[in-house]
This record gives structure tokens, sequence and C-alpha cells, in this order.
């Protein structure tokens, strides 16, 4: 059975992220900023059904961490990856790509973002439902 | 009602931790190695009940991220601080310090270990018996 909503949720709940990155409801709870230490940011992401980010890059990449749900990551040009529970995925730098649920179930992961001095994120133009109906085939 | 056994693993069942480094059974689930984007590993970490790390340091920190489970966190001659799911530790650079499950309740935590260099850990002595059921006092 696939989950539509999270009933197994381990972080807070969070903010609903920006329509100017996301498509669809997208939750976004940090877990940690940079510091001295630490050249990333932590965050959970939950993806509701059919959410999903635009495409964007990283400078220095990310790695995600799934944790619930199901749902896809796709590199431009490339087939799309199918995500469930324990993947992890190691997001290369200057790389374009777009994650997100699949159209019948959540998605939640953790995001580890290196940071590439004061960036770790580039955002361009929304996945369209073309594009993504593609891939949920 | 206190968790004994993991009944919502997310990870892989990993392999036994080595008893130089920890006390009673803890299982390790590699999730990442270091490289050239990534300046740390990451592992998910399950302790059983009563099971903890020795003490030991990290020459540039680790992060925590608790996932199930109850437990703690002690920096030396601080109290310790009791750990609970949704948690985030950030334990600093040369701390000497131990997690661990509780004595009743199974721990199981996301570490993301930092590098200095090629060294992320330096392990010390075991919590003894002693220190340990004070902290679970």
């Amino acid at each position: 059975m696939k989950a539509t909503t999270s009933e197994n949720s381990i972080f807070p709940k969070g903010q609903q992220g920006s329509p100017d990155w996301f498509t669809g409801t997208v939750r976004v709870t940090p877990l940690l900023a940079k510091d001295k230490n630490n050249d990333f940011s932590i965050g959970n992401v939950v993806f509701e059904p059919g959410a999903r980010t635009h495409w964007h890059t990283h400078p220095r990449g990310q790695v995600l961490l799934v944790m619930e749900g199901n749902g896809f990551y796709q590199e431009q040009g490339k087939p799309a990856r199918s995500l469930k529970k324990g993947d992890v995925v190691n997001i290369p730098e200057n790389t374009v790509h777009w994650h997100g649920a699949s159209a019948n179930s959540l998605l939640a992961h953790i995001a580890i973002t290196n940071y590439k001095g004061s960036e770790n994120v580039s955002w361009l133009k929304p996945v369209t439902d073309h594009e993504y109906s593609k891939v949920n085939e």
C-alpha cells in the first residue's frame, strides 16, 4: 500500500516550501544550519503526492536519505530513478536535476546540502506536468 | 511504550560493531563514504537496550539525527542529555563524549561524521556500568 499521508513522522511538520522552488505541497523542516564544523545544512523534506522540486543544481552536491514513501530522482537527459525508503542519493555538483514524490505516494527525505562558499543551490524552471507524467508512466 | 526491538527500520540491518568501540550489541549500516564533495561519512547506528559507544572524540565533530527509541548523549563532566525520535545533536570537535540506548529502550540514529584530513574519530575507554547506571537513574 502506498502512503499518501505521513503516518510515521520522525521530525516536526515543516513550513510549506515556496512555489518559486516547488510544484505542489512540499514541507521543509530545517534540522541543522551550516556552521564552523559542518559545511552543509540538513533538512527534512516531505512531498505530498504529485509534488516535486523545480529543476535545480547544487554547486557542491547534495545527499538524500529517503525516509518514507515513493518518488523519483532525475538528472536532465537521463531516465528517472525510482526512490523508496532507505535509498541514498549522492547528487553530483553542477548537475541539473529534480526530485519529488510519485503521483500516488508521498516522499519524505533528509537532505544534506553542501556549500561552496555561501551558495548551496541554484533554482531553474519548474518540472512541467508533461515531464512529470512521463516518469510516472 | 518503549521500543526494545526496531519495528520500523528504514535502513538495512548492519553488521555488529566492534567491542573495541562499543559495549553491548550495536549495529552499524554504512550509508555514504567520504568523497570529493562530502567531507563526512554517514551511517545508521542501532543500539540495543543497554548498548552504548565507548567514550570518544571527533576531530571535526559529528551530527546525530535520532530516528527511533530513547537514549543518552553525555559529554565528560556534564549531565547526560536524554534523546528521543527527531532530536538533533551537534557534537563539537575534540569533546570527550558517548551516546547510546537507555537501559530499557533501543536507540537508532543517523550519524554524519566530519573528517579532519583522514581522521574522524578517536576511541577512548568504555563507559563503565557505574557511569551508565547513573544516567539511567
